[in-house]
């Protein structure tokens, strides 16, 4: 999207994206003007338009990146093999990406809704095709009995609210590692569909020994 | 909150948080004036202020209302009883409540971010009353060796986004009623804390014998 290169360019166009998604995160997409974003970074609100020409080409870059982002993690984190491997695989694909990048998972939550509609379908057309993969584990493993599921589409959104939900409470410096949460939502989510966790099953009532993934 | 009573003042009053919900939940609170609300309505900005001294003010009271309205729907659900019993009426209840309320579920998670402290603190206190009951649920369960909870605290944390959830994509007219929505959470949530269903609910392909505490 730069529209000036070498370094100066550079440096002014990461910290523009850094502060619009800090700022959107805090304050609502609709009430950070370019000429906000400009002040945060210091610079004129004019030099902006040489990176986004309008506000939401701003938006919608830092959303459609943020969902390539999260997508090109899994397409890299996919093991292939068993429905039970790669859903463990994705819960903790997903929770890693998204504690990482918190502000960003606000704005490409929230607003969607700011979104003009051909850009919303473009948005919708990839966080579908997110969705998909799980569902498609999902349906595998149904069909393979390792799953119980009564309904893929719903058992699929469960989840991702499920896992996504993390970055509402989660701080990695208070009493829980990433590892650790991942670990829990790991084993939630085996019984959530009704199958056994990666390695040992413990008792009941168990604590934090069984975690393993 | 009504300094001005009588039914013109009551309609008055309604119609401002009706609008006030909804534009808020659209257009996020920073960016929605007391000027544009008291357009939306049709009268004059003046006015509202004998509702709500403040925009922050009006913003509290929905938020708080909200959450004060979710826990007397809880009381008022509660069976007692069993902790298997009580989850599941919590589930149902926790759904049935928020589909009705999309606008203001939105409003009450994402404008935390608007409040003043002090108000921030009372907001947060109810929520976490609200939690605490779920936690309590958790507990008694994993004590009387009916649910598998690594943590209580993540384990609520977990059910309360995923079926919180159910707002981002359900609507009311689509393939599936709040009752199938509500039975099928209802499942997942039992298999999440590795118990049994309490009875058999209607769902498709269900492999439940293999549900396995």
């Amino acid at each position: 999207m730069a529209r000036t290169t070498g370094s100066f360019g550079e440096k002014t166009e990461a910290a523009l994206r850094e502060a619009a998604v800090e700022l959107i995160a805090r304050h609502g997409y609709e009430a950070v003007s370019m000429r906000r974003l400009a002040a945060a970074i210091g610079v004129q609100a004019a030099a902006l338009y040489n990176y986004f020409p309008t506000k939401e080409d701003l938006l919608f870059t830092l959303m459609r990146e943020h969902m390539e982002g999260l997508i090109a993690a899994w397409n890299a984190a996919d093991p292939g093999g068993p429905p039970r491997e790669r859903l463990a695989a994705f819960v903790e694909n997903h929770i890693v990406f998204h504690v990482e990048r918190r502000h960003a998972t606000h704005v490409s939550n929230m607003e969607l809704r700011s979104l003009a509609p051909e850009r919303l379908t473009a948005m919708l057309r990839l966080r579908s095709a997110y969705e998909k993969v799980l569902r498609q584990i999902l349906r595998e493993g149904a069909a393979a009995g390792d799953f119980a599921v009564e309904d893929a589409t719903l058992t699929a959104m469960a989840i991702i609210q499920m896992i996504t939900g993390v970055i509402v409470w989660f701080r990695p410096d208070e009493r829980l590692s990433v590892e650790e949460v991942a670990a829990t939502y790991h084993a939630m989510t085996m019984r959530l569909v009704g199958a056994q966790p990666m390695r040992r099953r413990g008792a009941a009532n168990q604590p934090r020994e069984r975690l393993d993934v």
